[in-house]
């Protein structure tokens, strides 16, 4: 097996051989300028490394990760769209930089151009891939809608808003290992097996990603750190503090998520305070823990070697401590 | 074999079954909306009516048949976002009823719905629907971004319309045909044939369209007669008159397709003479007579027995003559 970095290197290469652009370049071009704005290409990776977990050369799922990759870029476009967003990784979003119709309709075709990277495999294989495909972009779809839906909602439950987060982020991150799963045609019990080992990092690592904004090191963390306090982002800590606080402390919670400051530095402090004495902050930290161990637990039941749920597990652990 | 009616109704029903609203319903309301707004499902039968001439059952192929309406209600929804279009089919459109958001949302989701309509074939017959479903709808995304890019340019040419229009309307007709086709087992000879029957139709259908804008009895034509003049848009009667036309002729004719008058009344009048006296009037006829034929040429060479190319047959001159 290969390093991350290696994985990294060979998945890159192999993009770059297909992000040429065609006519019309107006449809294919911002296509291949959102397929080469970088990122740390995981759920690639991830999909290579599991087909050589499960025995298999890395390079029979080429294809099988670049659709992942290509998926997860069409909903970042279709999502800058909705949030209006100006940047993605420092540059200009699609719909800046062109238009939105632009946006919109390369979007649509990288969703169909996700599905054709398919047709590589026998049709067997394409079938198992397709029908996880397509299980998966409507979770998305309903994990963005949700989201969606959210933040005109003040009574989400702590369930509603770990689907939310389970659909929307972290049923790629299982998609995209089974995927690899299914291309070195391991048994069905391996398949779920690693789809849930995923899943459930998935899931910690969005919460972690929650805890970092707020508690994060502004050094390491890429993102502004107190960037969900400052949007009023009804995170798992918000959710939390609001259950765990008294009647005050919860009213002044909801009052800081209803104003915009022009110098946040008070709100985000408040905040925080209340995230910390309320109980939110340790709680946090502790369902991340939960869904980590979750999915390592699941490693067990991998028909793998030793050696193989090792380096699934440091690849884990690398990933909550944010080293990869 | 049914009647276009019959085919109609059977679809209706298995439609009505499809379309039922789950959670997010805000994902969902507005694609049961949507597929629900009417028309006269073309497409769908289509699908049904091949399968039958190829001695196969309608109702194994309603399911291809309901990806390909799924599909093409997608492209309406994003389409109409595009041109921000108020209104479809006498409703609101999707993103006017709801908002810009879930038009994007409700019509990447069906996207993907029509991809997992073809779940319910075996493996064979899955990929080679998928397969055509991709490319077509691929093309389709390229036919609406021509047509966006040809509204700025004034040096489009009639192979370059020609084309637009192929992409935009006449391969989902020629693939509505050829899913029939696949699902019945037919031989790649008749898979082929069959699509391009359908392609070639729906080109003279589309052409036809140009030419009832201008000249249709307002009383039977769906839609305003003369939108397009209205909207200056770019279609085979305006490229064939500035090619026909002389150079005064060639000019007014642009100077009428770069203005608005509030009255349009006479600019539609100017520009319909212009588009007699030019010839460009009766090489459109010519152009819609070239494809009809075409397409009926095909149906020579498809291994079917003589009644069901009559069949076939009778059902082009009833689209050409706008009686279904």
């Amino acid at each position: 097996m290969l390093s991350i970095e290696k994985y990294q290197e060979k998945f890159i290469e192999f993009l770059q051989e297909y992000a040429v652009i065609k006519e019309p370049k107006s449809l294919y071009e911002p296509i291949q300028y959102i397929l080469n704005l970088g990122g740390k290409r995981l759920r690639p990776v991830l999909t290579l490394m599991t087909a050589e977990v499960f025995n298999c050369d890395y390079k029979m799922a080429l294809n099988a990760a670049l659709s992942v990759e290509v998926f997860h870029n069409f909903s970042l476009v279709h999502d800058d769209i909705m949030d209006d967003a100006p940047l993605r990784r420092g540059q200009k979003t699609v719909h800046e930089k062109w238009d939105m119709n632009t946006g919109i309709l390369s979007g649509d075709a990288m969703l169909i151009m996700a599905y054709q990277l398919f047709e590589n495999y026998d049709q067997i294989t394409f079938k198992s891939l397709a029908q996880l495909f397509s299980k998966t972009a409507l979770e998305v779809c309903e994990g963005q809608q949700y989201d969606v839906d959210f933040e005109i909602r003040d009574d989400v439950t702590i369930a509603e808003y770990l689907k939310m987060i389970e659909y929307k982020t972290a049923v790629l991150v299982g998609a995209a290992m089974k995927m690899g799963a299914i291309v070195a045609e391991a048994s069905e019990n391996d398949r779920h097996h690693i789809y849930e080992f995923g899943k459930n990092l998935g899931i910690a690592f969005q919460l972690q990603d929650d805890y970092l904004d707020a508690f994060g090191d502004p050094k390491t963390f890429g993102k502004q750190v107190g960037g969900d306090i400052i949007e009023n982002k009804k995170t798992y800590l918000y959710l939390k503090a609001i259950e765990f606080s008294n009647k005050h402390d919860a009213l002044q919670l909801q009052h800081l998520f209803s104003i915009i400051p022009s110098n946040p530095e008070e709100k985000i402090q408040k905040t925080k305070q209340i995230f910390t004495t309320s109980g939110a902050t340790e709680a946090t930290k502790q369902e991340i823990k939960k869904f980590t161990n979750k999915a390592f637990s699941v490693l067990d039941a991998l028909d793998i070697s030793d050696d193989k749920k090792l380096i699934l597990k440091q690849f884990g652990e690398q990933l909550m401590n944010r080293t990869v």
